[in-house]
């Protein structure tokens, strides 16, 4: 305990600028100019990213203990990483290596897949709203509701003007769950169409990522233009200071895991969460479990 | 991979019998007979017990990716694990610890609370059966509908002749999970009176902890033996070989963990799961993404 604590005060020590600014999507911000091998913030390679990774994680499992603690007593608030990219990029990575050093009880991970007719029979909001964290959690949606102006936007699966009012509902949606004490974070990650051809590749090369791979993919990526223009729009949308975006460089996964675990620990760190102090009375209690 | 393969061929290592047929409920079982302090089937201590977790995690988390692959291509079986215990008797550690090796996207993790008003107006399965998982995943009950038969039962929440009717209900509805390609392990947390004193008592010493701790954790302690008499009621009536029962001796908590990893690695083996076949021409789509 007085280590983790330690590790706590001291916070990550690899990083050579803090990340969030180098990834932030700002006034002016144009996708097609930010590479996807950079590594902003950070100096190393991948065997010094591994071991950083796992000095993060128990500092991120450290202080999502203490954020948890705190809605058994009331602290409302709660997390939503939203996760976008195109296939391959590495958002399961991130679910079993970052998302996955907390522990379960603590996490609301929701895959959304294409929408049933059922969902389909509702505004689009509505599956995603169904599905938002509770106090103390942290939600991860590994795609959401930008699924809607992404691959509906690429592939007309509704009308344009319905599409055009999508941005100004997912922000006032997004400015409801800040509202309501979540802090949103919103990652897309950035992939590079050589490096996209490349794992593609390996899934079908390896009998073991066969299952990985589906044919959809490869008419995903005939239309890489259109969707990196989408993701264009969906940052002068949708960045907003209440829900940020953060467009991290995927090619080296090693990285996008740790940009993604650091937003993570920002997060809850910001939060300034301690031991929440005891709701009864403890002597009182301790008096009570003796005579029992 | 190969060292993985090779791991997933050889099995548990650090087994000196399977701790399955120790932990059965078989005709005649008495809970009260049962020692909460034992260890069946595992010979060394503490500290042999936690690089064994480890052993059995590498090997969980294999099995679990292969069969969670062959859910993409059509394979319905799920798991379904519900963990049942008095107070303190280390389910959430399970969940951290054991479940947590695997894959968040693998997990449909939910804790049951006190039901709701809402979940209440229905009958009591109603909001468990919202729940069950899908195909490939594992789905673990914090607590479940037993609490129906167990709190429900000490505190009279229900009339009698209703609470009776409960236990059938509960065969039924696990029989039609079967049905449905689910393999239900149930695990009782089996906690000694002294070592939940012990263990409250800590609770209530460290500031750190003070938060798992609630006034009403006394309270039941007070109902001990009517909860250790509503268990036995449940084995009695709610063991099937459908869906059986395994009681957990849980004063050693690294003992209940390597216990109840044991069962998911053992339910995984024996679904016998490779790495499911491609379902479209792997030769036609690396032509495709050539050209892409």
């Amino acid at each position: 305990m007085a280590k983790q604590e330690k590790q706590e005060k001291q916070g990550e020590t690899f990083w050579t600028d803090d990340p969030a600014a180098a990834l932030s999507v700002g006034p002016g911000f144009v996708l097609a100019a930010h590479p996807t091998d950079a590594a902003p913030g950070f100096d190393g390679d991948k065997k010094a990213a591994a071991s950083a990774l796992a000095e993060g994680a128990t500092l991120l499992s450290a202080l999502q203990e203490k954020f948890f603690a705190n809605s058994r007593s009331g602290d409302t608030r709660k997390i939503l990483l939203v996760l976008q990219a195109m296939d391959t990029a590495g958002k399961g990575g991130i679910v079993r290596h970052v998302v996955g050093a907390v522990d379960p009880q603590g996490i609301d991970h929701v895959a959304f897949k294409a929408p049933t007719k059922e969902e389909l029979s509702h505004d689009f909001l509505w599956r995603i709203r169904k599905r938002v964290p509770g106090a103390g959690m942290i939600g991860v949606f590994d795609r959401s509701h930008y699924e809607d102006v992404l691959i509906g936007r690429v592939r007309q699966l509704a009308p344009p003007a319905e599409i055009d009012e999508r941005y100004e509902q997912i922000n006032q949606f997004e400015q409801q769950l800040v509202d309501d004490d979540t802090t949103v974070i919103k990652v897309m990650l950035h992939l590079g169409f050589d490096e996209q051809k490349a794992r593609l590749a390996e899934r079908l090369d390896r009998p073991d990522k066969h299952w990985k791979y589906n044919p959809g993919d490869v008419d995903e990526r005939m239309l890489w233009p259109a969707y990196q223009e989408a993701y264009q729009v969906v940052f002068e949308r949708t960045q907003t200071d209440a829900a940020p975006w953060y467009v991290i460089p995927a090619d080296k996964k090693w990285y996008a895991r740790l940009a993604v675990q650091h937003l993570l620990i920002d997060a809850l760190t910001r939060m300034n969460v301690d031991w929440p102090p005891a709701t009864y009375d403890v002597e009182v209690e301790k008096a009570r479990l003796a005579a029992s």
